[in-house]
């Protein structure tokens, strides 16, 4: 049986498809409405519908009108979308360094001085980035 | 079309499956055995044969013998599987904040002061967490 208790499973069960992430890396990067949407993943249009009906139930993009006559809708991140952007970085630099040929096609930068970006575990008590090795794991009783 | 140049996408071909996250997570938590996964999972024998297969294909997994006679085998992660963590960490942590009631089931923490762990993007030049107003993305020309 699958771990009720585990939270990647429970992320999966909502986001744990493929047209799903990239739906919603579309939706991050400012493609908003269905037929831009539908246009640059070459998606069938059923499919795209049933995701983004799955993820607006889900609470991660919400439906929001942008023209009145005729009705028309867009899709925007909600707090809750807008909290997997860590997974989409983490999955966007493993993606860079191990299953892209060639130099990575986009970097995350400080806007400050230009470096290049770390993804790390940063203890807030300490103030210092985490290594693997004084990661430890919780679990409540 | 889907764009050829986007690593999301990269990484989805290789790990986008629902399965294929949940087997790499059991063998994070020191699942190494088939039939240790096949129990664990609840996942169907062929479904799971595949999977590790195309995991090992794609050099994320190895298969490593840890018996003679009779053969059996093993799966390890290969630093391109290690290099995953930082993903499954993200979903992990999404998922502990927005699909589980209650509390989070496993917390990560730094072991010399037991304070729960942040996941952020770093500045190595500066030696600071970067927020999201001060991240920028360089295309490559």
């Amino acid at each position: 049986m699958l771990h009720t208790d585990c939270s990647i499973d429970a992320t999966l069960s909502l986001v744990g498809d493929r047209w799903a992430l990239l739906v919603l890396r579309d939706v991050f990067r400012g493609v908003h409405r269905f037929s831009d949407i539908c246009a640059d993943l070459g998606i069938a249009r059923n499919i795209l519908a049933d995701r983004l009906d799955r993820l607006v139930a889900a609470g991660i993009l919400a439906k929001v009108p942008y023209q009145e006559r005729p009705l028309r809708h867009e899709y925007r991140l909600t707090a809750k979308g807008r909290d997997l952007s860590p997974a989409l970085v983490a999955l966007m630099r493993w993606g860079d360094r191990w299953a892209m040929s060639g130099d990575a096609p986009t970097v995350l930068v400080h806007d400050r001085c230009g470096t290049e970006l770390e993804q790390v575990l940063r203890c807030p008590a300490c103030d210092v980035a985490v290594t693997p090795t004084h990661i430890r794991s919780r679990h409540p009783a």
